[in-house]
Order: C-alpha cells, then structure tokens, then sequence
C-alpha cells in the first residue's frame, strides 16, 4: 500500500461548535457586545488606538475584530444579500485566518488610526443590527446559533485581552495612567496554605455534555493520574518575595535552561509590573502596576504577571511542582462548589498545549481557532480577576508561550502524594 | 608641552542666535504657533498619536516638544518663578538634549496616549500665554529674544517634519487616508533641461549679515571653485521613470556600494510612495502617495522621496552627478532673484555634513541643536512644497543619512564645466 | 502553613547513573573514545574548527568537550591529586554546566583556533591514559562507574552530532565536500506501507531493569492508550516528494502557526538539503547533499532533515498523524525482535518534552544534563544511520526544538484505530 | 532639451592605474608574494581559517583573494588560453566586484575550510608562476604593468588587513594567544607636544606625477586653507589615559550624537584592547591585547584602535579639533623629511571620505576599487606599523567607517591657527 492509499480512508464528519443555551442567545450577545464597550469606556480614542509590542493589540482592533468575526461567520455565510460595511475591513481586521484572506500585519495594528474610533462604533452598532435582525427574523439555518455562540465566547476572549493589553499600554508611558481609576483593593494578609491530596486513577478529562465548548477540550478522555496534593489556594505575593529575597533570580539551579536566559537576556528581577521603591511603602518597598495605577505591593493577592519559567523556579525553589492540567481538572472536579478554583489567576501547568487524544479541530474556517497553535505553548487553567464571569469552566483550556508575561497569570503548587 | 598644557589655552566667547528681526518677533511666533494647529486640523487625536517608524514622531509629540523647547530655552531661564506646565513633560518631550536631563525612548514616542490631545493643546495655550506675558512685560532680558527666534525657527523645522511623518504614518494604512484632503496639482509636463554654468574661483560660503541663521551655516569662509554646470530645473517624475525603465534599480554600476546593497535588503524597485498599477493610470502606470492621497504620477513634477543612494544613481546614470553644496550655494547667489532655486523639493548635494572650517557651536544646550550630528549624513540644500514660507534661505544647510527617503528630497544634477 | 513550611520536607535521596556492565567497562571506554577520532580521521584540522551555526559545534570541540567531561566528573572527583591538562580548559570546553562555572560563548566555539587540533589529541591522550590508570588501580570509589558509564553515553550521544554538525558545515561551502566520501547507497523503492495496530489499554512507559538510561527515560510509569496504528514503515523519500508536488509547502492548511511562520519567514520549499536540478537527474530532478555529497534523491530511503512542523504537515496532508512517544514506545515493546523500530531515521513524535510522572533529575551537576530542557520541544524516538551501534534503546528520548532540521530527522506516521 | 540630451555628452577617455616604477616590477612581485606568506608563517592553517566578525577576514581568504586579484584581472584577459587554477575559486574570492560575477557571502567566509591551506599555497605558487611567465615573455601586452603594480599595492593593502583582522580573531579566543610571539616594545614615555603652524592659501592637494596611485588620490586640485596648527605628534596612551580618567567615556558633551549612541550600546570604556587590571601592571593597571599578546600599556605609545568617535571626543575633550585630510596632507608637505608623518598610527581626519573636484574612477572593473565606498566614511591619513614599507606616500587616503576600531587608529590634534 503506497501513500496514495493512506491518504484515500474516508473523511470525518464535519464538526462545529454546540450552542449553549440557544434560547437566551440573543440576550446574551447584546449584554457580551456591551460589556466590551463598557471596558472601554474610560480610554479616549488615542488610548483605544495604541499597540505597545507585538503580542498585544490596541483597543479599537479587539473592537473591530471581534465584530468582523461575527461578519465573516456569521452574517456573510448566513445573511442573504449581506453586504460587508467595508470589504476593506476584513483584511484591517482578520486576526490569524488563513483561509479567510489576507490579512494586515499583526505588529502593524496600531498604525490604524483609520478607520476612527467612531467609524468601529458605527461598525459594531451596524453588525450587532444584522445580527439581531436576522436571529429575531427566525430565518437564520444551519450553523448560525453555533457561530453566534462561538462568537460570543470569542468576544469574551478579547474582553480579557484588552485590559491585559491596555494595561501593558499604559505601563510603558512614563505617567502610568490608571485603566480603571478607582480604589485599590484592600491589603490581605495571605491565607494559610494546605495540601488537598488527590486519589491517583482513571480519570475522565475534557469537556462532556452539551454546553459550549472549545474544539479543544474534546474529545473527553480517560487518563491515568498518580496520586497527588495540590495546594489550597495560589501563590501570593509575600510568598514570592521569599522567592526573591532568597535569590530567586540570582540562582540558576531552579531554573530551566530557557528560563534562564531569559532572566539574563531581559534582565528579570521581579515579576512584570513589580517596582522597588523606597522601603517603607508597600511590601518591603516594592510597588505594582495594576490596571487601578501605580499600588503598594498586597502580600495576600496572588502572585501574577509571571512567566512559565518563573512559575515553573518558584515551584522548584519551594520544593514542589507545578501540577498537570490532567491534576489541576481532576482536583477541579472533586472541589467544584466548594473550592476557590477559578478566577482568582490563570495557573501555569507542567503540561504542553498538546492535542488531546482523538482530538479533530472544527470544520471549515474555525478550525484555525485553537488547533493550529498547539506547539511551543504551555497549557493555563483557572481564570483571573480579568476573566468575564460565566466564560469559565473547569475543562477550559488556556495557553502561552512560556516567556508570556503580560498576561494575569500566577501559579497553584502541586507535588507527589 | 603635555596635553594639559594644550588643554589650558583661553575658552572662547559665547556664541549664540540672532534674531533676525526682533520688532516683528510676538507677532511672528503667534503666527508660527498657530501654523503649527492649522497643520494639524485635519488630523483626528489618534491621527496625532501615531508613530509609524523610530525616525518619525506622532503630530501631538510636535505639538508638544515644540512648546517645551519654548518652555525650557524661554520660560524658564527667563522668567523668574515660571512654574513648568507640567514637570514630567520635560521627559516626555525632551527629543536629544543630552545637557537638559532624560528623555523618553524616540522609538516610543507613539505610546503616549497620554497627555491626551487635549492636554497638549492646553500645554501650548499656557506656554504661548507665558511668552507673550513675558515679551510684553518687556523685563525679558539677556538671551531672550535670541531663543525666542531659535523656537520659532525650530518650529518651523518641526512643521515641515509633521507633513512627511504623517505622510509616512498614513501610507502605512492600507486605507491610504489623505493627509490633506482635496485636489491634487494639475498635470504637468516636464520643462526643457537647460545647463547654467558658473565660473570657478574663490565664492564666500556661509551666512553673514545680522539675519537669523543656523551655526551650522557659519562662519561664512571662502572656498575655491572649479567651474561647474548646473541644470536649470530639478529632476523630473518622468525623467525618473527613464532611470527606472532602463533598468535603474537593477544595474549595480550605477550605485554607490552602500547603496546597491540597500536596493537588494530593501527590495527598492522605484521611490518611496510609488505604485504600480494597470497601465493607463498615470504616467505608465504608476501612481503615488501624496499629502492628497494616491494620485497618479505628475510627469512634471520634480521626483521626491529619494534616498541619496537614488540621487547619485540617477545623476550616475544621467552621465552627471550632484553639486555639491557649494557649487549649489554659490550658483543659488547669481540666481537668486531669477532662478527657482527654493521650494520644490529639497535636493541632495554631494557634500557630507561636515562642520564649516572654524565652526563652533552656539553655547549651552542649544550647542547640541546641530554640531553634534556633523558625521554621517549628507547635506541638502534648496527646500521643498512641505517647508513653511520664509523659513528658507540659501545658506540653509538640511541634512540626513543617505538611506532617508520619508523626506520631500529630490535631486538637481550638476557637471563639470 | 506558610510558604516556609511547605519548603521544609525532607530532601530525596541522591539519584545517580547506573553503570549497564561494570565489567567490560574498560574496553567500552577505549572503543568508543577510539570511534570518536575515527570519526574525525577524514576531516583536515581547519575541516574540525569551523561552526556553521550557533546550534552546531566544531568537530574539535567535541573531542575536547567529551574529554572534559571526563576529566571535570571523573577525574577530578575521584582521582586525589589530579591535576587538570590546562585549567583554561574547562573554561572553554563547559558546555551548558552551570555549576561547573564559567563558559565560552556557544556561537563562538568556531573562533577557537587554539587549543589546536594537536593539542586537544594530547588532552584526550592524557585524560584517557588517567581513566585508564584510575579504573586499573582499583582505588576509585564511589559514583567512579557510575560516572564513567555516563561519559560513554555522552561521547557516543556527540558522536552523532560531529556527523550533524559537520554536514551543515560542508553543505555551507559551495564547494560541497564529502564528509565520508565513498558510494552512496544503491537505489532504493519504498517498501509498502501497511498499518500495525495496536490495542489500548494501560502501558508500562519508560526505562526499568539495571542497564544504564538517561534520567529523563524513568520513572516507569503506566499510562493508558487508546486502540491505534503506526505505519510498519518511515515515510519516504518518495512519499514526501508527493507531498511537494502536490503544494505541501504553499497549502496553509496542513501546518500549525508556527510552521507557517517558518515556511514562509525561511523560505522552505523542500527538506534540508534537497536541491532541485535538471529533470532527470535523482528522483524528478532532486538532488540531496549527504555525507558522501551531493547525491540523487534515492527514493526508498526514509525522508530526513525534516523539521517538527514539516512532519506535521505531512502528516496531516497524509490524512494521519504523529505517534505520541507513548505509542510509539508501546508499540515498540510488541515489535522488538520483529521490526526495524530502530536505527533508520529519528522520528518526530507529538509528544512535547515533559517530564515523566515523578521525574527526578540526577543529583549534583548532571542533574542538568536533561531536566532543565523541558519546555519548548519535541520528542524524538528511534535514531538514525548516524547513532552510534548499540547507544540506542526504546525507551530513548531525544529532542529537539521543532524548527530543528539538521538531525536526521524523519517520521512514522500514525492514526487512531 | 531633455534628460536624453544630457545622457548623450561624449564619453571619457578610458582610465587606468599606472605602474610605478616598471623596471622592477617582476622584483617586487616575488617579494610582496612573499611578503604575505612570511605574515602567515607563524599560525596554523586552523588560524588561518577563522573569522571573528564580518568586517574581517581570513587569513587563508586573504591569500587567496590577493591572488584571485591576479588571476581575474592579470591572467585572464592577458595570458592568451590561460585555465584557471580552479573555476569554482572566482566565486569564493571575488570580495566586492559586482561586475566580475557572484560572491560567497562575506561574513561566511570563515566556512571555507575547503579549499585546504595547502591548495590555497598551490594556487599562489601556481598564479605566481604564470604571471612570472608572461611577463618574462614580453609578450604581455595593454594594461598588463599597470594591473601587475595594481596587484601588488592591493596585496600591501591586504598585508596591513591580515594583521588586523587575525589580532581581532585572536583576542576572541580566551587564550589570547600571540599573532608575532616576542618582546614587546620597551617602554616609552611620551615625547613632548608642541604645535607646528602652517600658513593659509591656496593648495595643491592629491596625486601627481608618475608613480602608481589610487584613482581616489586624483585628480590633483587646489583647495583654499586657513592657518591652523598641527601637533607635533599622535596622540599618546598616557595622554588618553588622562581622557578616560577624567570621566571622557561617561561624558555626553564631548561626543558626536551617533559616537555617544554607541558608546552607551557597546559599553565602551577604553579603546579596543585595553583592559584593566590590577593596579601596578602597566601604566596605572591597564594592559593591552597586541600582536606580542596581552601586554603592559606603553605610555609613549600613539593610542590606537580608536573609532573616529572616539578620535573626536578626545579632540573635543583637549580643546582641539581633528585635522581636514587637506591641512594633513598640505603639512605633510612641507614636513616631509624632517617629521614623522607616516607609519606611527592611522590618523583619523575630520574629512568625509567624498570624491575630489573632478573625480573619475578607473575604467572597467578596478573601477569598483575605490569610487563606489565613497559615503559613510572618515579618511585616515598617515599609516601604522602594519602597514608595509614602502606602501605609503602623504597623498594616500585610507577609509573606514566612523564606528570601526579594528585598525591601527589613532589621532593627531589639529586647530585653528
């Protein structure tokens, strides 16, 4: 049998995204398509129009590009006689799809003063319009509630994206300037740390039942867990410090190789946003940028802004591990209800952005959403403060490269049982 | 003798501006500091934040810098208690004044999104109001009106950089907005290349007479001339073409090494801003980014947005080559009166930046306004359609790196006589 | 319970190498220093200075480093009084050992001209003649096999990679010498590709018994898999030229993001090293540089210098994919004795370098020998026609990043059952 | 009349170099061929391989670039059915000659270990035995004498380059072996400084008469000078000592905006080559990487390996200026004979390296030599110790550009009378 025939085994069936709770849809997508404007209701149109390094985008983009992704799936496939607001967008505004044409270049996105930012509200208002007429016109076939659905946990993906990335904005100007002005939170003093063991075991892993999922988190699956102890509740800021005082970032024996250059290439100190300024203010000194500004250091916040490789040196330095996403979902299922699992950071874990096994992205142009990045990235679980509420659970599966700084990611220890 | 001995001998005089005419001068700087808005009326608050390259600077940094240059060299040497706008400006604004303290990242510049549009235009009002207040008072005393004039020629340099920044920013749109909206220059057809000759012999380069100037434009010093031919018109849109059609960006022999090797790294096929399209849109074709947007090539037109690289390429090519700047100076005071010598584009001479002989540079900060850029950049004489009215003179010695083509610079060719 | 506390339980017992067969040690040590030198014995000394690249070493440094491994973990530790061949050596020949102190820059191991070539045969002389002396006189204690069977495995592990790095070496020089000169290998037809399969169920993965093994190849562990097939042979020559004829590396959709990027930031159109000339030359005109040269495509041998994501667009243009490590491993243990599991080419799996369930690295500094790689690549299973006879076992893990293409990289394809 | 008229002029006459002194010129050719090889004598054919940055080359691509030189601009258009040694050689050691067909890259050519040191002194043996044979025929005909003498002022200028670039390869190695092993030069205390004036006027400047010169020495041609003054010597170790110690590297305002760039991103704290130690060894602690090795710095010693940057600073630093390469050459005049212009160290002149009044390259492909570098380069007049004897004269001008600090670099202080 040569290759030819290898190739010729029949085709899978197409797969796409279940909605949720169809019913509630449309009233879901106008609350989602307000939230996001609401973000970004405190930043004037410069703000919203500034990219401060490649990996972030500014906020007008995540406005626009989350309406085209409603445009192009949504409305262009099942709206008859749609006509684009401008066929210019589609390339402005199209993120990584290949199969969706040409696109402008992701570290190019700030250059995009036009269209304004009025013209994207114009935008958004015109798409959301399309949208709810054609839901409400009953006409709607095929795979629009799952796209619409999609779209909706797509838009809420950008909501974190732009306070992650308006908060890295902000930092590199001199100024810094609060995202969200207000009051801080109040000082915590950090809880007090336990073990929760868990049994070793078949587990089942990955989403199941008929909510919304990603592609990702199928197919549900059995693996073989050792046992284990995970720690009640994440890092925090004083514990980290320990990390630093203790030489944490002078020492390479913690560290990975990689992580280790980087700490000398970038001249790591601290985690992301941490300033050391005179003792006496904030923890021993040291202050944060948070999206409130400039803030005294809270020793019982959880520790956030770190690399995977700082994650994986503190783990090291602490005597324990970072746990598996496979540990980090078990735990999840036996302590959901009653244990702080989501929101708090998103949790660095010892395991690769693989693809589950059996796993088959979407059909058609969705398939690029998750699939395609399943290499050179570390798997995150858990939510943060930044996260929309509703848009977690306990099988999502959030990943990174493992320099991947700006985003609300701390770490929960793990160790052998 | 040691070096310490050599070290010894007596410092020189102060050196610094001269007003040129000082009756005139509150005037003229409310003038010139409204030129500076009128520019920028048409430009959206995140049109005036941008930056599209580390050499350009966002329209709202203009804006700023210029009345911080104000600020520093007028306000607060001169006006006793001046309480600065803002403190963290002088960061913010501060573009290479070594001698007056830190400076934001050049490159970063279009990070700042704050101070909002707004505030920059309150900066402006407060500083402008200041200075008057000041002038008025008529206690201004010493150097006063001396930097007074460097702030409004400085400004006027900083008008002319506004047009070829935003230029540069919005062709890095693929909307391609127009800087300056409205209709582009009539069609025009080149006119007849005619060579006008000059005698050699001593000519006295440099600016004299009690006129603002430059230092970099002193001391006026004589230097020996051989006889030289210059052309009667700057290089043409379709003259250009010519050089292009046969086979300009693809024949190394007509390139100076550096040169050739910016043609291959860069993938340089024709000026900066032009663009092929079908044939019967412009001359053959081609159409170009102008301050109104794409338009199709103006035959007549004098070429622009070359590099020197282009310039002495083409004058290669053409079997001439560039004046230097004092063949161009010396032709430009027979001419003056009768030939246009200023205005249509600046005009790349083959003269490096090199200081006058006896050259010193005016004292105190405003000594690194020129002096300390006198190393790899060529000289340009003439000015261009972007330069205010007035700021010109034909001692005027402009300069860039030869790899620079964002500016409005073309060519004049010259030859022995 | 703070931090502090959870740092505070008790360390884990050393962990060092097992020695495979203490008693035919000796001779194992001088057959495989000797196979080094044979190695080398074609190439001139100038041939075994030069890098081509950061990633690849001199061939002369690979005599040195081996050596210093020695000398640094065996020698020094256990042999009292000994004193080093040149102290600046270790200075230049530490490799990544960060607690064996300070080290030369690894992109610059080319400029080392001195140790010359005749100095280092007189370090591994010396260093050899000390082994030998130290394991004759039977003083040596302690982790003394332990350590020297652990050299062994190093030198024969840089065995392979003087062959890697001294073919990206050659293939550099337009004059595309021959590493081994001498017949290429006959021409060769694939053999038929039919699936193996494989039932599910829980495994036994990793290395157990008493022979040696890398650190990172235990703890054994169970894992469990689900039912799949691997292909009874490599893919190619021949398979891969399909895939190239048929667009493989101008289709998006058959890489992940990051193989894209590649594809198209490097220009890849073939493997490494495959050069298209006049058709009827080599397989349709392909031509491939190996260790005796520039060769005709031999259309039966196993496809290699692939990178990670060129496997995976294989594999997915083959409607298959990559075996996981576990499955290959799996299958491995029902297929020894019967099938060519090993030697032909190093097969990309989908398996991200992880640690294993349990993993403990080495104590003291060959602790850093694997641990510290984990993160950012790809397990490679099954070795090539470059290992070294009798260094390979099937539970054997190599890696590489995945853009790495100057192994002998090839694949096996896989699907699910 | 248009740009076609203009390109329509009669052309020039052809231009070629002319043989200095051609009676002796087969003489001359044996020794400067030998000359080369005796530089060489002392390092290993490893040594002769390496390359330790893009700027510099080879020892062994030396050897055989210079006589490549020969064969494509000597052998082959005058040695009627002349075969080339190897044909492959025109495209490994062509250096910059666009029009003499395709090049190896230059910052690879520390790859080519092949050809071998021994083929590359077969080439040499092999051109020099033809070209000795055609000019003993007397057959040669045309230019034949004047690319002979060509020939031979390019190998003296390779001969300097060879010493250059193996000591910046040398002191790459942490061995930091010697390129001349022997005594140093006995310490020296500075002589004296004192300034020789000259008068103003009117000049003559470049080459004349009948000896060979560089096409960029012509042609000769008047200037117009001020008085000034030049020191009586270069500027030594001690006095640049005084430069560092009274903070010169930490300074701003001595520096030209692009030296103090990369002042600050290079680190630079001394010349290239010095290097602190411990007080009492060498003049206050430093020492120096020379062709000896690692020596005390020699107080009398002309300073050396400085960038023009760091030429300027000081200058500035010593209240004085660097000189125009026509006040050095218009001194060298009248000093010739009785002063030490020539041979101490290459004195970086304040003179951008610009075509002369009525410039014109030779014809053909020596054309290329000189003319197409002339922008972005400081001339430097005067040569140093590597330079071979007899290979100077005071109209010579040397280039680099402003940052580079591998030569012989030194300065002289100039100022205004």
């Amino acid at each position: 049998m040569g290759i030819d025939a290898v190739r010729d085994r029949p085709g899978h069936a197409d797969r796409w995204p279940r909605p949720g709770d169809s019913g509630a849809l449309l009233e879901r997508f106008r609350r989602v398509r307000a939230d996001s404007l609401r973000l970004a209701a405190t930043l004037s149109p410069e703000d919203q129009c500034v990219q401060s390094m490649p990996d972030a985008s500014p906020i007008k983009w995540h406005l626009a590009h989350t309406t085209w992704f409603f445009e192009a799936l949504v409305l262009q496939p099942h709206l008859a006689g749609y006509r684009c607001f401008d066929p210019r967008f589609a390339h402005l505004f199209n993120s990584y799809y290949e199969s969706l044409g040409s696109r402008h270049a992701r570290d190019r996105r700030g250059l995009l003063t036009r269209p304004s930012h009025a013209d994207v509200l114009s935008y958004r208002a015109c798409v959301d319009g399309a949208v709810q007429a054609l839901a409400a016109g009953g006409e709607a076939a095929g795979r629009f509630e799952a796209l619409l659905e999609l779209g909706l946990h797509h838009e809420q993906q950008h909501q974190e994206l732009m306070l992650t990335d308006i908060k890295h904005a902000f930092y590199a100007n001199p100024l810094r300037p609060a995202v969200q002005p207000g009051l801080a939170a109040p000082v915590m003093e950090p809880a007090p740390l336990t073990w929760l063991t868990a049994q070793g075991g078949v587990r089942q892993i990955g989403h199941h039942g008929t909510d919304f999922a990603f592609d990702n988190e199928t197919p549900r699956h059995a693996v073989l867990l050792r046992p284990f102890a995970l720690a009640s509740r994440l890092v925090s800021n004083r514990d980290f410090l320990q990390f630093i005082d203790d030489g944490g970032y002078r020492r390479h024996e913690m560290w990975l190789s990689d992580g280790w250059a980087a700490v000398q290439a970038q001249g790591w100190q601290a985690p992301l946003y941490w300033e050391r300024s005179e003792p006496g203010i904030g923890e021993r000194g040291w202050r944060v940028f948070t999206l409130q500004g400039m803030q005294a250091l809270n020793p019982g916040e959880p520790v956030s802004h770190l690399s995977f490789y700082e994650a994986c040196a503190y783990a090291s330095w602490a005597g324990a591990r970072l746990p598996t996403e496979f540990e980090w979902e078990a735990a999840a299922q036996s302590w959901s209800g009653s244990e702080p699992i989501l929101g708090a950071a998103w949790q660095w874990t010892r395991s690769s952005y693989d693809p589950y096994p059996g796993f088959e992205a979407w059909s058609g142009p969705i398939g690029e959403y998750n699939g395609k990045f399943m290499v050179g990235q570390q798997v995150l679980r858990g939510g943060s403060c930044a996260t929309p509420p509703g848009h977690l659970r306990i099988t999502y599966r959030n990943f990174f490269p493992p320099g991947a700084r700006w985003q609300f990611a701390g770490l929960r220890l793990a160790r052998d049982a």
